[in-house]
C-alpha cells in the first residue's frame, strides 16, 4: 500500500478499507508515514468525513497502537464515564464513588486540565497526599478492594492519538467529528470496560457550541462504542454556565464532598451526576431502570456510604483522609472576595468561559502543559441563571493568593453576568439522551 | 499571524488575504512553517480551491521565493512558450528558432523528462556537445546574439515551488488547479518575459485527461499571467496520440530539424507549432494577426532562416554543428525494428501513453530523476489516427540498443494501436484558444 494513494482515496470522498486505515495508523505510529502525510490525511478526513464503520476501525487501530489495561481479574460489570470537559465539572468525584458503592467496578483513567477546562487529576491532587500516579497493578488492586480507582495513564495508552492530537492542534484539523470520536474512544476503550456513559457538553464553555454539534459527536461516539460491543449511553448537558457552585481545584473537592454527604447540592450538578450514574447502573445491570437506579443512589448518599466509599479510595491512594473530614485542612487562599451584583433583577447569563478564564488567571489552571497549579484558588458560591438577585448580593466569591491576580480575575468575572428585569427560566441541565 | 489559523480559514472555504498567502509561502520557504502545516494547507486548497486573485498572489509569492532572470538588457519583446507536457512534444525545438528568426527575444528555460513525459533539455543534449547548463550571463549574451537560448535553471528559481512540488507528490495534492497554476506560472514569470503562450495538452497522454479540465487549467494560468500584466494566450491541443512521428531524444531532434527545413513534417506537429509561434508573434507585436504571422513563419522556414537560426544557437551553446548537417552523427540505436500492422483498416487509436511507456523501457526516459538517458532509442515513422493501413505495413519503427528492452517495448507498442474497418476522422490538433 502507498500512503498517498490512501490519502487520495479519502480526498476524493471514498470509503477507506479496514486494511488501509490500519496501515496508515500503524505507519504513523511507527514513523514510516511522516507527519506531513498524516496532516494531509487529517485535512481530507476533516473535509470529507468518515462513515461510522471507518471511525470504528480508526478507533480500534489507534487503541491497538499502545498499551491496554488488563481488567480481566475484576469481577462484576466494569463501567466508566467520560466527559467532553467544561468549567466546574467535578462530576467524576461524585459519580465514581457512587457507582462503586452501588456495586460497579469503575476503572477511571482521567486527564489534567489545560486552558479554561479543569482536569479530574488536578482536583484529586488538591487533597494532601493523594497519588494519581499508580501502576496498573496498584490500580487493579484498589478497584478490587473498594470498587473504583481514579488515576492518570499507566502504560503508554494510544501513542497514535498522542502524536495525532499534537498534529491536529497545529494543522487546523481539531474539530473533526471522526477524529474527535476516535481520539476520545480509543483511550476509553483501552481501559478494558464493558460499558461507557458519555457526558457531552454543549454551550459557551464547551468545545461543542450548539446542541446539534454535541448531538452529532455523541451519536458518533455511541455508534463506535456499540460497534466495539460496549454498552453505550450519552447525555447532552448544559455548559453555558459552570456546573455547580465552584470552579477551582480544592473548592471543587469541597463541593463534591458536600454532594456525597447530601448537603446543599447545586441542582444542576446533582441532576447531571445522578442521571449519569443511573445510566451506568442500568448498563451494568445493577438496576432495571434509571428511575430505580436513581432511587438507589439517593439512598446510598443518605446512608453515608457514598462519602465513605470516596474516603476509602482516597486512603488507598495515599491521601491524608483527615483533610476530607476537616475541610479546613485543604489548601486555602489568603484573599477571599465576593463580587456583588451591580443591580437587582434576574440572572440571564453566567458565562462559563469568563469564569474559566478567571480561574486560569488566578493560577488554578494551566496555560501550558508544564504550568504549576495553585490548588487553593478559584470561585465559590456561584449564582445560577434564573436566580433572583438583589443589588449588592454576592454573585460569586473569588479565592486568590495575590491582589494582582484577583484584579485580573475580577476583569473576567465582570464579563460573566447579565442581570435583566424580567424573570428568566433556568436552562435544562440535560437536553438529550443518545442511545444509538 | 498563526499558521493554523490561516489553514483553518482556507479549510472553511474563505478567501485568504495577500498577507496571509505571502506569510505562509515565506514561512514555508524559510522553514518556519513545517511540511505538515503546508501539507494540511495544500489539502485544504485542493478541496476548497482558490480565487483567481488568490492564485495570482500565490504565484507571485512563490516566484519571489527565489532568483529571477534579469532580462532588462534585452531589447525587443521577450516572449516564451510553455507546454504542460506530452509524448513526442518537440515543439520548443522548432518554435524557439522560428520566433527568434521572426524578431522576438526568447529566453527559454526548460526542464528534463520524468516518467513517460520527455524534456526539452534531454532532447537538446542528444546533440553532441550541446550545453544546457549556462550561467545567466551566458544565457542573456546568447539571446542578444541570436535572439534565443534554451537552457536549464540558472540560479535557484522558485525554491518554494521545488519544496511544495515534492510535498504535493506524496500528499495527494498534485491535481489542484490552484497549485498547478502557481507551480507553472511562478517559474515562467521568473524568466522576465513580457508575454507567454501556453500549450495545454489534453488526452490519454496528458496530465489533463479531458478538454474541460485542460480548459479550466488554461483559463486559470491565463488569468494569473494577465493579473501580472503579461500578454497571454493558451491553446488546448491534442495529446491522445503522440505529437508528430517520433518519440525519443535524438529521433525528435531529427524530426525537428526536418520541420525547420520544411521537409515531410507531420501535419499535427506543424499545425500546433505554427499556431503557437504565430500567437507569440502577435503578442510580441511582430504581426497584426495570427494569419499574417503564420505566413511570415512559413516564409522563414522556406528561406532556410529557421534552420540557420537553430544552428547558430546550437553553435553558441557548444554543439558540434556538423551533426545537424549530417544527422548520422547523432546517437543511433543498433536495433531498428518495424512493428507491422496486424490487419488492414483505419487507425482508430494510437495511444500516447503506450508509446511513452515503450520509450521509457527502451531507456529513453527516466523512472527516477537520477536515471541516465539513452539518447539513441525511441520510435519513429509513427502512423497517425485516421491513417489507412495495410496488414504488414509498419505502424511504427522501434529503435533499441538491446533485444530484451526491444521485447519489453514491443509489449507496450502492441497495446498502442486499434485498427477498425470503417474510415476514422483524424482528431483536431487544436481544440480551443483561451485568451482570458
Amino acid at each position: 500500500m502507498v500512503p498517498q494513494w490512501i490519502i487520495e482515496k479519502k480526498r476524493d470522498g471514498h470509503i477507506l478499507t479496514d486494511e488501509e486505515i490500519r496501515f496508515f495508523i500503524n505507519g504513523y505510529t511507527q514513523g514510516t508515514i511522516p507527519d506531513y502525510q498524516m496532516a494531509a490525511m487529517a485535512m481530507a478526513i476533516y473535509l470529507k468525513g468518515m462513515t461510522p464503520e471507518e471511525i470504528a476501525v480508526l478507533t480500534d487501530a489507534m487503541m491497538h497502537s499502545g498499551a491496554m489495561v488488563d481488567t480481566s481479574s475484576l469481577t462484576g460489570p466494569k463501567v466508566d464515564k467520560h466527559s467532553t470537559g467544561g468549567i466546574g465539572d467535578k462530576v467524576s468525584l461524585i459519580l465514581a464513588p457512587l457507582a462503586a458503592a452501588a456495586g460497579l467496578a469503575v476503572p477511571m483513567i482521567s486527564g489534567r486540565g489545560l486552558g479554561i477546562t479543569g482536569g479530574t487529576l488536578d482536583k484529586l491532587e488538591a487533597i494532601p497526599g493523594f497519588n494519581t500516579n499508580l501502576s496498573e497493578k496498584a490500580f487493579i488492586d484498589i478497584i478490587q478492594q473498594c470498587g473504583f480507582s481514579m488515576i492518570g495513564q499507566t502504560g503508554e495508552i494510544a501513542p497514535a492519538d498522542k502524536k495525532l492530537y499534537a498534529l491536529r492542534d497545529v494543522t487546523g484539523t481539531v474539530a473533526s467529528i471522526a477524529l474527535i470520536t476516535a481520539s476520545i474512544m480509543c483511550k476509553k476503550m483501552a481501559e478494558g470496560i464493558d460499558s461507557l456513559v458519555l457526558d457531552v457538553k454543549w454551550g459557551a464553555g464547551a468545545f461543542m457550541r450548539t446542541i446539534e454539534d454535541a448531538t452529532t459527536l455523541a451519536e458518533s461516539m455511541v455508534r463506535v462504542g456499540k460497534a466495539m460491543n460496549k454498552g453505550m449511553v450519552a447525555l447532552i448537558t448544559d455548559m453555558n454556565q459552570p456546573l455547580g457552585r465552584t470552579a477551582g481545584n480544592a473548592l471543587e473537592v469541597i463541593e463534591s464532598i458536600e454532594c456525597l454527604q447530601g448537603q446543599h447540592a447545586a441542582s444542576d450538578l446533582m441532576n447531571i451526576t445522578l442521571a449519569l450514574t443511573a445510566e451506568m447502573l442500568v448498563l451494568g445491570h445493577k438496576a432495571a431502570t434509571v428511575e430505580e437506579a436513581r432511587g438507589n443512589l439517593e439512598q446510598i448518599i443518605a446512608s453515608g456510604a457514598a462519602f465513605e466509599k470516596f474516603k476509602q479510595m482516597a486512603a488507598l491512594q495515599g491521601a491524608d483522609v483527615s483533610s476530607l473530614d476537616d475541610l479546613s485542612k485543604l489548601p486555602q487562599a489568603a484573599i477571599v472576595t465576593p463580587y456583588p451584583a451591580p443591580t437587582s433583577g434576574y440572572l440571564a447569563k453566567v458565562d462559563a468561559e469568563s469564569i474559566g478564564r478567571a480561574v486560569l488567571v488566578l493560577g488554578g489552571g494551566r496555560q501550558k502543559t508544564d504550568d504549576v497549579i495553585d490548588y487553593a484558588v478559584g470561585t465559590s458560591g456561584l449564582a445560577k441563571i434564573g436566580d433572583k438577585v438583589e443589588a449588592g448580593q454576592p454573585l460569586v466569591t473569588v479565592h486568590a493568593t495575590a491582589q494582582d491576580k484577583l484584579d485580573q480575575a475580577m476583569a473576567h468575572i465582570q464579563q460573566a453576568f447579565d442581570i435583566v428585569a424580567d424573570p428568566v427560566t433556568a436552562p435544562k441541565p440535560i437536553v438529550a439522551r443518545i442511545t444509538g
